[in-house]
């Protein structure tokens, strides 16, 4: 077993063992639903891998690596409500199984556990540690509100979606490299580059997303196109408008705007990306931020060989 | 101005200095809004009461007190989206001003804004502070889950609903009084004294709403009767099913399963709640909480007279 498998391992051994149960179970049970959903545990694992360049005494990071998981869980039973989406990991979301009130409240008390998480935290470290989580949580909760309003925008610049992808995305990343520094007692230079670098691999990673939904293959497990279909503003769709002659851009706000016909309407926009090399593009920049990350990794004194190999990892298990 | 008046005015200068403020504004304008709603300020008043029975540093306790009034109205608009309320404080719900999504967002903001409150308490205290807020943040989703599910619920039972209103309304005020005992760095002791006191008096209050309900008067503000015309489950309701005869029970019955005459409704319930002595039933159940807590306040080395003064106050204008 290598060292990633074995810690997405440990996680999965504590949150069954972290006492997350209690009355009335209406509250309690959706909770233990949505950690049991199968999950490759990406944000405590990176904690893991990031504290363990300076610390080999995992005990200590285990729980307040469990806060990350807590809290993207949270972030994933709002946001499918906001987003109106029925299925998450294959399984039914909670707002679907059970109704919306029981998911506004079993996400708001995933929220609480994910604090209660960083009780174990020592004294020296506790109140800066609280202070950062903080301070990202309140960005991840305006890339969502920034994303909801991107639907009711007509352009948006590549820009201003790099700033929402980093605010939704990439920032808990970031502080999953961090937070693995922080509570390693690290300098402030060291935990800085710690979330800077894991910042640009969560953009990269966004970015990622965003180009599989149309050139993945399927056995990625998403249906290929989704984003198209739904017209979704991803860095793709944006790159394209941009690019398109307005001739092109005419026949594509036209393929857009037809609610029928979806498979010929993804493959037509499929077309016109790749004649604008929008893909090309795409893979050139996700490159590029993902390049920046691993630099940055480089440049911090210790051993981040393993972590390098999971962001590694990751990113051919994606393709 | 007497004491709790300058307090009120301390926490209120102090909510419009602190910068709940940033972007986007479909996140940060509701926050605002139901923060500038005409509001006691309750909670952080206690706090600041229980405090100075120990020090006068003011300038300490604020920030933390703010914690309390934040998770407050986070629960205010989840709740209220959950309860499908549409007015607040005699003003529209976030909710229904904007919409469900905002509502869920803008909640999780403002609950991640009171943690941000107490990142100022020092060292010493933070995670002893950091500890109890989750125990009683967790305590109260507990207590909105059992209210939902009394409205599937035949039967109540008084102790069911006095569980119910401690979690979801009493732990909250006893947590107020705590909380100024921790940051004014008093032992265990006191500080659980404190919490007691706030709790039993946090029931009293409540129980004090439900009787309101149907026999205060109303300049009070709300309309006298809603929770029978909406068929709540409220502690009146509770003991008049449990004392009234068989054959009143089946009118009683009756008169809740009939949607249409509302007034004539709660009339008539209202008369059966005087038959069966529930008014004087309540306010002698109200008022041995009320005394439960100013006795535990008594055994506390220090001054309470202040505080409370503040109860008796809060007791004589909800007549």
């Amino acid at each position: 077993m290598n060292g990633f498998n074995k810690y997405q391992e440990i996680i999965n051994s504590r949150i069954k063992d972290i006492n997350v149960k209690g009355q009335p179970k209406e509250l309690y049970d959706p909770i233990n639903y949505i950690l049991n959903l199968k999950s490759k545990r990406v944000r405590p694992t990176l904690c893991l891998l990031s504290y363990s360049i300076f610390s080999k005494n995992i005990n200590e990071i285990v729980k307040p690596a469990i806060t990350l998981e807590f809290f993207h869980n949270f972030t994933l039973i709002h946001d499918d409500i906001m987003d109106n989406a029925n299925i998450r990991r294959g399984e039914k979301t909670i707002h679907n199984k059970w109704n919306n009130n029981i998911g506004i409240l079993s996400g708001d008390l995933l929220m609480i556990f994910a604090y209660k998480m960083l009780e174990c935290v020592d004294n020296n470290t506790i109140k800066n540690t609280l202070g950062r989580f903080n301070t990202i949580a309140i960005k991840v909760c305006e890339g969502q509100q920034f994303d909801m309003n991107f639907e009711n925008k007509e352009l948006i610049s590549e820009s201003e979606y790099i700033k929402m992808i980093t605010l939704k995305t990439a920032v808990l990343i970031g502080f999953s490299l961090e937070l693995g520094g922080l509570i390693a007692n690290q300098k402030k230079i060291v935990t800085d580059k710690l979330y800077m670098a894991g910042e640009k691999i969560g953009i990269s990673f966004q970015l990622m997303d965003d180009y599989l939904d149309v050139f993945g293959n399927s056995k990625f497990g998403k249906e290929i196109g989704g984003d198209i279909s739904s017209n979704k503003k991803t860095f793709l769709m944006i790159k394209l408008l941009e690019h398109a002659e307005e001739s092109d851009k005419k026949i594509i706000n036209n393929l857009l705007s037809n609610k029928k016909n979806n498979t010929s309407k993804v493959k037509r926009i499929t077309e016109y990306m790749i004649k604008y090399k929008v893909d090309e593009l795409t893979r050139k920049i996700m490159d590029e931020f993902f390049i920046e990350g691993i630099t940055i990794l480089n440049s911090i004194p210790g051993k981040t060989l393993e972590l390098k190999n999971y962001f590694e990892e990751i990113r051919k298990r994606k393709f």
